[in-house]
């Protein structure tokens, strides 16, 4: 790899979510991302900004996100510059903030290469992602290629997209033939045994002339929406335009708008363990567990007949239990919430709940 | 009632424990009685200081403390003089706190009344506790008699002493038969059945020269080692003396000391609706609870199939509940314990052992 050729990978972090599954530790003042929800000292998103780092310039990687998290972007990433965190007016949905993305890099850099990333997910094997990035980018620089990462499933998660993809043709490239919902039990299993289903983990590589294309061949209304601020991208007008424009556009995924359109999608499948951290538990399958199955995230735990809780506190607290096992136990400044693991379906509407009775801010 | 005789009453309030049964709301650093355990705006020691004052003159109540509580007793009594407060240079039970009251308030008024009483109790007919002292300290000042307040059982509790009376002799003035231990429930269904057995409250009512009178013939030994101090009371020299003998006076309660050796022991017995708040559920039980038996305090409760806890926290938190039921449920700024109320006799324990791996400033 030349230095010329890495100057034009490029990033888009996808940072503008709430992650509401982990109220109260995560709310709309502070989400998911920007905390430091494994208790590992530093944030999802650090971590994930610091990972792609390794391969793309660290200049290049731009931060798509809500304007209040602006401030909070800034202290995580001292160095990053304004002109790299792009501040939606409102939030939508994936693609019109990638098309967003990819319009801005295009300008600066129209023989780019971009990969979109979430960044509130885990990922252990780093090496490995980068590896499985490197290939991809040599596979969107040499041809016209939409390419997502595909994770080999390792059980048959009900929490997950699944991606199909046609098993006689390709290796490691392989060509998509379709994306799919969040499946049942039985579904899932049933792609497991099948072979060819990988996880959406909602990782996108491709060259930005070829995704600025196919935003205008598969969205022209959105696509034509924001040629109109082709004079603006990267300038002091830019803002104007997006507080007008912006909220236009259709709120719709980069999966639904795009990817199950096009027929030049691809996937490479990996192996590398990556978790969406979806939910308390699978943040504590990440996670070490004392003797009794019990994951303590920023607390000092002190148990007697506990069993498989997960317990997060806001600060280095110690928690005694006793006589409780399968709860998740999560405190902040504001808010203590105890419930079984069972209903972390629920946390969403509890949240809704409580910032109904007591206020929008606790949410 | 006259000026006159007024002036003649003291009280000694006792506000040297720790409660460790509250912990970690109350702690050896703000103890039970300096807290607002019940939520209502007030610590215990306030309404117990304030209760009293509607019978004793303010000035006259003295208090019975250890000394890194002096700053606190003074934070919630502004009005308080320094004199009032005594601090006891190492914590001792009872019977050595009350001479050492006894005989400073001796020196300032031979002719004085002194009700005894904890500073951590509740009391709901306020009016009907004053009325018994006001008896009491009439029934003190026309003979030698040491007089205690009985509270008339609503219920065969473990929790508590009683004093058995001579059911045949005096009303309401009763002479003393016994004081007991606490019973196990059969014996105290018994006591309540034979009708002649009251709770000990730990609320004594006599004139100062008889209880100095008693410890002289009682308690000889620990009469003679206070007797060296008797230039000393009141005056800046009472410190040092404190220093050097405080601590050699023997480590016995009032009841042991003075109460079972005495035959001029006379009990009032009164039906006024009183705790000694010992633990979370007598706490409970004397506040209100929501429709599903909940009881929150300096709490905002959110609860799904979540019955009969008790949840106090350190500052208005919300508490999210799913799921939990007969739990005692106590946050402060460093600790969140979670017990069933079944366990509440071992949250003593359990805080020895936080202490123990955490550190001593935690308990």
């Amino acid at each position: 790899m030349t230095g010329t050729k890495k100057d034009n990978y490029y990033a888009i972090l996808m940072a503008g979510g709430v992650g509401s599954r982990f109220w109260p530790s995560s709310k709309a003042s502070n989400p998911k991302q920007f905390i430091d929800i494994l208790g590992v000292g530093e944030t999802l998103f650090q971590t994930t900004f610091k990972r792609l780092s390794g391969l793309i310039p660290a200049e290049n990687i731009y931060v798509l996100t809500n304007k209040k998290y602006v401030d909070m972007i800034k202290e995580q990433i001292p160095h990053i510059k304004d002109e790299q965190i792009v501040p939606e007016p409102e939030m939508r949905n994936t693609a019109p903030s990638i098309l967003l993305g990819a319009l801005k890099i295009y300008k600066k850099n129209p023989n780019s290469l971009i990969v979109v990333a979430p960044s509130d997910h885990w990922i252990k094997e780093e090496a490995d992602f980068m590896d499985a990035i490197q290939s991809a980018f040599d596979y969107a620089e040499e041809d016209d290629r939409l390419i997502t990462l595909g994770i080999q499933p390792s059980s048959p998660n009900t929490g997950y997209g699944y991606i199909k993809y046609d098993k006689d043709a390709g290796e490691p490239l392989r060509k998509v033939e379709r994306f799919t919902e969040k499946p049942g039990l039985k579904k899932a299993e049933k792609f497991l045994e099948e072979g060819n289903y990988v996880w959406n983990a909602g990782i996108f590589i491709w060259s930005t002339k070829f995704i600025v294309a196919s935003f205008k061949e598969h969205l022209p209304e959105m696509y034509s929406l924001f040629e109109k601020g082709d004079e603006m991208w990267n300038k002091k007008e830019e803002k104007a335009f997006l507080e007008e424009y912006y909220t236009q556009a259709a709120n719709i995924s980069i999966d639904y708008g795009i990817m199950e359109k096009s027929d030049s999608v691809f996937v490479i499948p990996v192996s590398f363990s990556w978790s969406d951290l979806g939910t308390w538990s699978s943040v504590q399958n990440e996670l070490p567990q004392d003797e009794n199955g019990n994951t303590a995230i920023n607390s000092r735990l002190v148990v007697q007949q506990a069993d498989n809780n997960i317990i997060s506190t806001s600060n280095k607290k110690i928690v005694v239990l006793k006589g409780l096992s399968d709860y998740i136990i999560v405190e902040d400044k504001d808010v203590l919430m105890i419930v079984p693991k069972s209903d972390e379906q629920e946390i969403k509407e509890i949240r809704e709940k409580v910032m109904k009775e007591f206020g929008e801010d606790l949410g």
